[in-house]
C-alpha cells in the first residue's frame, strides 16, 4: 500500500505542458509539491516536459518503475495496463473516468482492466478518481489547481472518499477549520483498493490520528468491519454515509456505480466496528475537528458558561437532545461561586456571567467549577465578544484553565471579524470553536460517543451517574 | 407603538461622556446613527454632553418628551418613572437589568414599576433589554460598540427577541449573509410590550418583509396566536423557540424569568398561527435568508444540478429526509438533455455535469429542465468551483436562467476564497447560498413550508403529484 503514497518512482502517462490537460496538471502539481521520488513523463509526442526527459511509452523507461498514474481516455487505459504488466509495474492509479458509471460499455472496459490487474498482480486505485495526496511524502495525483482549492497544511487527519468532489471539499473545509492533513485518498469506482485495504494502512501510519470516510457503499462488508474494528481501537473513525433514501441511492448508482444498499445494515456495521457516524457534511467536519483537538470526556455531565443568557438556554436544549446532562451545581459549589461574583450573575448551570462579564470572570467560573471541583466532565463555553468587558485575553483565561482541568472543552461563539479573530486564537490552542449552539452540543456528543464506543456505555454512565444506561446509549448513537 | 421606533423627542436618563457608561454609549450611538428627533440628555452632574444641553431631571426639560430611555441602576428606575408620569411621557424603554431575573427582591421592584406604568398609562419596553434599532428612522437604544458588532445595512428583515445576545448575534449573522435589517426589538423581561403588540405593528410596517422571532416564552397565548395569524397572512414569520427540555427550561427561567412551558403547546400554536419553526440557530438564519430572497415553490418536485456527483447524492438524501421529491426526468426530457451533453455526463436527477463541466453546461441543463419544461417546481444547484472549467460566469448563467424560469432556487457550494467570492455574486442577485447539502435541503423545505401554511398541503400536493397529503405535511412540519 505504501507505494501509492510514497513511490520510489512514478510514470505519468500522457503528460504534456498544455494547459488544461489532466496528466499535465498532475505532473505540475507533483513538481510544485516538491516530491523527491523519480518522475518519468510518458508521451510519444515530446522529448522533454517541464524540463524532465519524456519517454514514448512505459516500456522505453530504462529504469524500474514503482507506480503508473494514468489519466488518458478510458478506451486507451487497457493498453497501458498491458504494457505495465510487461514491465512488471505492480501499482497503478487510474484517474480516467468513463467506466462503470457510464453503463454497459464502460462496465465491460472496467471488467477487462480488472481481469488484467488480477492476472498480472497489479494493485489499482480508481478508476474515476483524484487518487492520492500525501502531505508528508509530498506525493499527489490531484489534477486540481491549488489556486482554487486551499493547499492543506501538514497535520493528522486522513481522508478516504469515494467522491472526488467531497474529498476536495473536505480538504477545503479542514483548512478553513485549521486542521492539517496527513493523507487523502479518493478511489472513485474502486475496482481494487478501497476502505478495507486502506484502513489497516492508516491504522499503522504514524502521521494519521483521525480518519474521515465518505462512503456511498463499502468494498467488502466483512473485511471492512474487521479492518474498521481493528483501526478504530487505535484511532477515531468518523464516517459520512450517503445514499440513504431512494433518491440518494439512485443518485449514488449514477455517480460511482455504487450499490448504496440498505442503510440500516450500514448503521449496524458502524456500531459493530466502532465508527462514529456523522449526519451531514457539517457534522462530519465538526466531529473530525473535535476528535482531532480534544480527548473524549469521562462522563456526560456538562457545564455551560456564557455571557449571553439566550445562548446558554439553547445550548442546554441541544445538550438534552444529544444525551448530554446539564446538572445544576451542588449547593456547596453554588455558594462558592456566589462568593466570587456580582449579585446579578446567574449562578446555576448555565453559569450566566451576563453582558457585564469581563475576561477574568471566565477564569473564576471555570477554575471554581472545573479545576477545584469534580462535578462536571466537560465544558461548553460561550464567550460572546460584543460586550465591552470582553477582550482577546479571554482566550488565555479559558484555555489555560481548561488545560489545567484536563477536561474536554468546546467553544461556541457567533459574530463578525473580531469574533473570527478570537476563534483563530482558540483553535491555535487546539480548542475547537463552533458557530452555533446546536453544532457545539452535537460535536460534544460525538466526542462522548468515542468514549462510549471505546469503553461501553455502562462504564461511562457509572462514572457520570444519574443517566440510565440504555438512555445514554440511545441518545448519543445516531439520531436518525 | 410608532413612538418606540420614531420618537419625536427622547430623554436619555443618566447620560454621561464617560467611556463604558451605558447611557453614554446609547447617546453616542444615537448621535452616530444620525437620528433626526430631539435628544435630551438628563443628568444633574453636567451642563452639556456631547455638545447637547443636559437637564438635571426629566421635569426640567421645557418641551414635550415622547419617550424616555432608562439605563441606570434598577433601584433608581421607579423614581424616574414617577417623574415621567408627572410630565405625561407615555413611553419608556428600560434597559436596566436587576429585576425579575434576580429573584424575589427584583420581582418586587418590577411589579412596582408595572403598577406605576398601568396607573399612568406608560407603555414600557424591557426591562433588562437592548431596546430598539430602526434602520429607517436611525433610532437606536443599543449600548453595544458598533466596532465589535457588524453595522447592519438597511433591509427588510425585522427581529423580535427576548434575548439581547441573540438579537445581536442575529444582526451579525444577517449582515454576514448579506441580509439587511428593518427593525430589531429586544424586550428582555417584557413587563408590557411584547410579541403580541409588536407583530401587528410589523405587519403594517412598509419596510418589514420577513420577521424573525427568538422566544423563550410568549406574552399572551391567545393574543399572540391572533396577532401571529394575522401577520403571517401578509409576511413570513420564522420562530426559534428555546427552553424545550428540562435543562433549557431551567436555564430560561434564570435568564429572563421566562416560564418556557410545554414545548408541545408551542408547536401547536406555531402551526395554528402560520409560523415557520426553525430547529437551531443556523436553520433560523437559513430560513430567514431563503424567505427574504426567494418565493415559495408551487410544489415539492426538486431538480438537482451539480458538477460534483457526491454532493448530488447527499442533497438527494436530505431532500428525501425533508419531504422534497427528487423525481427522475421524463423519457422525453432525458432524450433532450442527452442530445445536449457529452456522453459521460449523467442525465438523471441529480443531473451530474461531472468535474469536466463548464459554466454554460449549467445554462443548458437549467434552460432545458426549468424553462422549457414544467416537470420541476424548484432547483437546488451545486456549482463546485474547484474544477478548471468553472468561472465566475456561471453565476449569470444560473441566475439569468432561473429568473427566466420564475422558479425558486437554492445554491449549495463549498470551498475557500474563490467560492466565497462566487457566493457573494449569487447573493447580490438574491440567490441564497448555503455551505452544506443538509442546510440547502432544509432551507428549501422551509420555503415549501411557507407555501403549505399559506395554501394548505392539499393544494400544494395536488400540483406536484405523487406525494400523499399527510406525508408531505408531516415531513415538512417540524422534525423533532
Amino acid at each position: 500500500m505504501e507505494t501509492f503514497f510514497n513511490p520510489s518512482s512514478v510514470a505519468i502517462v500522457g503528460a504534456t505542458e498544455k494547459p488544461g490537460s489532466l496528466p499535465g496538471i498532475i505532473l505540475k502539481n507533483l513538481l510544485d509539491m516538491g516530491f523527491q521520488g523519480k518522475i518519468y513523463p510518458v508521451n510519444p509526442k515530446y522529448k522533454t516536459i517541464f524540463g524532465l526527459r519524456c519517454f514514448p511509452s512505459i516500456l522505453d523507461i530504462p529504469n524500474e518503475v514503482a507506480l503508473t498514474v494514468i489519466a488518458i481516455p478510458a478506451s486507451s487505459v487497457l493498453e497501458v495496463l498491458q504494457q505495465q504488466a510487461q514491465k512488471r509495474i505492480h501499482h497503478a492509479i487510474i484517474i480516467s473516468a468513463g467506466f462503470r458509471e457510464m453503463g454497459a460499455e464502460g462496465m465491460k472496459m472496467e471488467e477487462e482492466i480488472r481481469q488484467v490487474s488480477i492476472k498480472h498482480d497489479i494493485r489499482i486505485l480508481g478508476p474515476n478518481c483524484l487518487g492520492v495526496l500525501d502531505n508528508y511524502t509530498n506525493f499527489t495525483t490531484s489534477f486540481l489547481s491549488w489556486e482554487r482549492v486551499s493547499t492543506p497544511k501538514k497535520g493528522s487527519l486522513s481522508i478516504l472518499s469515494q467522491s472526488g468532489a467531497f474529498a476536495i471539499a473536505l480538504l477545503d473545509l479542514a483548512t478553513q477549520e485549521g486542521l492539517g492533513i496527513a493523507k487523502m485518498v479518493n478511489y472513485g469506482n474502486r475496482i481494487d483498493v478501497g476502505e478495507s485495504a486502506l484502513l489497516p494502512f492508516l491504522r499503522d501510519d504514524v502521521h494519521t490520528k483521525v480518519i474521515a470516510i465518505y462512503m456511498e457503499s463499502v468494498d467488502h462488508g466483512r473485511r471492512f468491519i474487521e479492518a474498521a474494528k481493528s483501526c478504530s481501537k487505535e484511532k477515531p473513525i468518523v464516517a459520512l454515509k450517503v445514499g440513504k433514501g431512494a433518491a440518494g441511492i439512485a443518485a449514488a448508482k449514477s455517480h460511482t456505480g455504487a450499490i448504496a444498499g440498505n442503510y440500516e445494515i450500514y448503521k449496524a456495521a458502524f456500531l459493530k466496528s466502532g465508527i462514529i457516524e456523522a449526519n451531514g457534511l457539517e457534522e462530519f467536519i465538526d466531529g473530525v475537528k473535535v476528535l482531532s483537538m480534544q480527548k473524549p470526556p469521562k462522563g456526560n455531565r456538562m457545564l455551560i458558561v456564557t455571557n449571553g443568557g439566550g445562548f446558554g438556554v439553547i445550548v442546554a436544549d441541544y445538550c438534552s437532545e444529544n444525551g448530554l446532562d446539564v446538572p445544576p451545581p451542588s449547593r456547596q459549589l453554588k455558594e462558592k461561586l456566589k462568593g466570587e461574583f456580582s449579585s446579578f450573575y446567574v449562578v446555576n448551570n448555565p453559569v450566566d456571567l451576563t453582558g457585564s462579564a469581563c475576561d477574568k470572570d471566565y477564569y473564576t467560573a471555570l477554575h471554581t467549577c472545573m479545576v477545584e471541583s469534580d462535578e462536571y466532565d466537560a465544558a461548553i463555553i460561550i464567550p460572546l465578544m460584543a460586550p465591552q468587558g470582553m477582550t482577546e485575553k479571554v482566550v488565555d483565561f479559558i484555555s489555560d484553565t481548561m488545560k489545567r482541568s484536563g477536561k474536554p472543552t468546546i467553544i461556541c461563539t457567533v459574530g463578525g471579524a473580531f469574533t473570527m479573530k478570537v476563534k483563530q486564537l482558540f483553535e491555535d490552542r487546539e480548542f475547537p470553536v463552533y458557530p452555533s449552539p446546536e453544532r457545539s452540543a452535537r460535536a460534544m456528543a460525538m466526542l462522548l460517543r468515542r468514549r462510549i464506543l471505546q469503553e461501553g456505555a455502562k462504564e461511562v454512565i457509572t462514572r457520570s451517574h444519574g443517566v440510565a444506561k440504555n438512555d445514554i446509549n440511545k441518545r448519543t448513537s445516531n439520531k436518525e
